[in-house]
């Protein structure tokens, strides 16, 4: 990833060009344009001081066809008031102008800064020469254009066959800080060539996002921005219309791997991240009791940093898992293991247990930490990264 | 603090002595022997994975009268099983035998490394000789014996007068990670020598640890093995047995005002802490949510390294209050001052803001982030600090 040959999704095209929302040379300006009879659905943050650009796509989601999408990076237009509101009307206006829609047919995005105003002049001045510039071949820039603390493009891409006909998903997504569960997620835009109706669309995008983006941690924060869009424009195939249609299952599977690729590729390149660490829980009393667990684990400084010295400290995930479970626990039940090595049984250090075995699997760029609660049947797992003198450095700098 | 002249407490003898627990050379044993008829109220951690002496303590201290404590620093004894509850019994036996007392009327503590069992050898060797070294006026050497990444001790006392009689009250504390809302504490002790009847000390001990220890954060984590023990030894003056007695009132703010004091000498000697800030929350619908927001500005990642830069990055503040909030929430309400510089008015930057005073602010050891939420009536405060590279360095090397 990047990939070598990204495939075009027939009906979409996208312009990558440099606006100057921040002092700095590179594109950050994307605009996406869909073809007639796009079905489009998205995810957005659950951070009640949500962007202006989030209230403005969601108001305009809900009223019908989308055409566009206009991402800018460098500005997050949040905590903007009513001004930040109006900025974000008027790119949608500027879009529509130039691509001959209305603007409540254009979704914008912004990711950057928190709490200053959008450089209105310079966004509005490079939007018209972007729609000249929309290109079928443009996924691979795009990936480009919206990065932020980023340090690389994230793009992932998947051909399958339905009924003799090939479909193309290509999803991109952007994000390394400000990461957390019950987000909607970063900024990510999955497309497909294939046709699927506007209710199952709505369906697949919550079902996907909640076993992919949902299930990630950086940083415990939840962005004011984060969205995830799901365009199928139905220009390939017959219309994908249940979960009984031919067709359904592959592309479902196709497009849920995608999501999970790019929340994976989110963690990794999570804000001085050195390692990924899937934490798996099982034998939970409940799907969210498992999440609780996975999360706390996950999301613990003293876990995190431990991960970064490649200490299996492993008294810091029972301190973790006695954090998250509520009411009783019975520690003996409780077993953990990093990647095959049990280092911890009947709730205290495995019998057998060797330190250098644990800080072998510790020392890996990836690897598992399961947790064996003995509560009951239900399993869940997440994926996290480390904490490193790096997360401190990026956000200790990150404005100036 | 350490104070200059430390009280003594009538009826309360403390010893120091090296048990070596780990390969250190300091005092990492602490005996506490009380007069018969003391007081003893405590709290403990809400981590369901408590440890072993947090297990054994709160059997005890249900069964009667308590006549001593005994603390270990360098080990928590936590996830050690079966062995370990029998190491905290055992260790219990030891000092009841030293002070010719039952082994139920002594609390056993433990701070340190989790996950390995204590060398009961060196431990239980170096009890007798402590119980020689008994001393009224053991406090500043206690102070310092319960130590483990904290860089110094933390100690505090008042002299109150109760009806024309002498009244002493002291408190020592430890603590520096794993400190988070929702925890009784770290370890703290707090004695005086006035009396106060067994309900009255438990309904104290629970008001002042709620508005002293339960209002910090370091980072989000809640320690295996916290407890804080209130003891009056009723050694002077009369029994207080209510909220009418004489010299209650007196008493009650001389023992509050220590709590918060160790409380914050916590939060000041967090790991890597370099700032100290006291996170106000007013106008919130309820306590509840108020405390919400308080500890989701104070505990994210994101404002504690902004803090640690120096950088007012009020972005991240509004996104930590986003979080916190639940249903809907007015940003056009929401007002933030760092001390008296107001940074946002009507949910977006004050007009009039100069970034350079509120850099001033955040340059400052210590300053307040109040937050208007222009939701209600209710008020909370937090005392935090900043998320530094000194606080990864620690993390990432303790165990080794």
């Amino acid at each position: 990833m990047p990939e070598l040959s990204i495939p075009v999704v027939e009906g979409v095209r996208l312009a990558s060009v440099p606006a100057r929302i921040k002092d700095w040379e590179r594109n950050d300006l994307l605009l996406v344009e869909l073809a007639e009879g796009t079905s489009v659905a998205a995810t957005f943050t659950q951070n009640t001081f949500c962007a202006a650009p989030v209230t403005v796509a969601k108001e305009y989601i809900a009223k019908g066809e989308v055409r566009a999408l206009v991402v800018n990076a460098g500005n997050a237009n949040a905590a903007t008031g009513v001004r930040g509101l109006a900025d974000a009307r008027a790119t949608c206006e500027a879009v529509a102008d130039a691509l001959k829609i209305s603007a409540e047919q254009v979704l914008p995005f912004s990711t950057g800064v928190i709490g200053e105003h959008l450089p209105m002049e310079r966004l509005l001045a490079a939007i018209p020469g972007s729609a000249g510039q929309l290109d079928p071949a443009g996924w691979e820039l795009a990936a480009e254009s919206i990065m932020t603390t980023d340090t690389r493009p994230k793009i992932v891409s998947r051909k399958l066959m339905i009924n003799g006909e090939e479909i193309a998903v290509v999803g991109i997504a952007k994000g390394s800080g400000m990461i957390q569960p019950n987000m909607a997620t970063m900024l990510a835009y999955v497309a497909t060539d294939a046709g699927v109706t506007q209710s199952l669309l709505d369906q697949m995008v919550r079902e996907v996002v909640a076993a992919s983006f949902n299930r990630i941690s950086v940083d415990g924060d939840t962005s004011t921005n984060d969205a995830c869009v799901l365009m199928a424009t139905g220009a390939r195939g017959e219309m994908i219309s249940s979960s009984e249609s031919t067709g359904y299952l592959e592309l479902y599977r196709a497009i849920s791997e995608i999501h999970i690729e790019l929340a994976q590729a989110i963690v990794r390149d999570g804000e001085g991240a050195t390692k990924f660490v899937t934490v798996q829980v099982d034998g939970a009393l409940s799907s969210e009791e498992a999440l609780t667990v996975a999360f706390e684990v996950g999301d613990s400084p003293l876990v995190k940093t431990a991960l970064y010295a490649s200490d299996p400290n492993w008294g810091r995930l029972v301190m973790a898992i006695g954090n998250a479970i509520q009411g009783e626990l019975d520690t003996d039940k409780v077993e953990i293991f990093l990647d095959d090595v049990q280092v911890v049984s009947a709730g205290g250090r495995a019998s057998g247990y060797q330190e250098q075995a644990g800080e072998q699997v510790f020392s890996k760029p990836e690897f598992t930490i399961r947790i064996e609660l003995g509560r009951g049947a239900s399993s869940e797992h997440i994926w996290t990264c480390d904490f490193s003198h790096g997360y401190v450095t990026i956000n200790a700098e990150y404005r100036t």
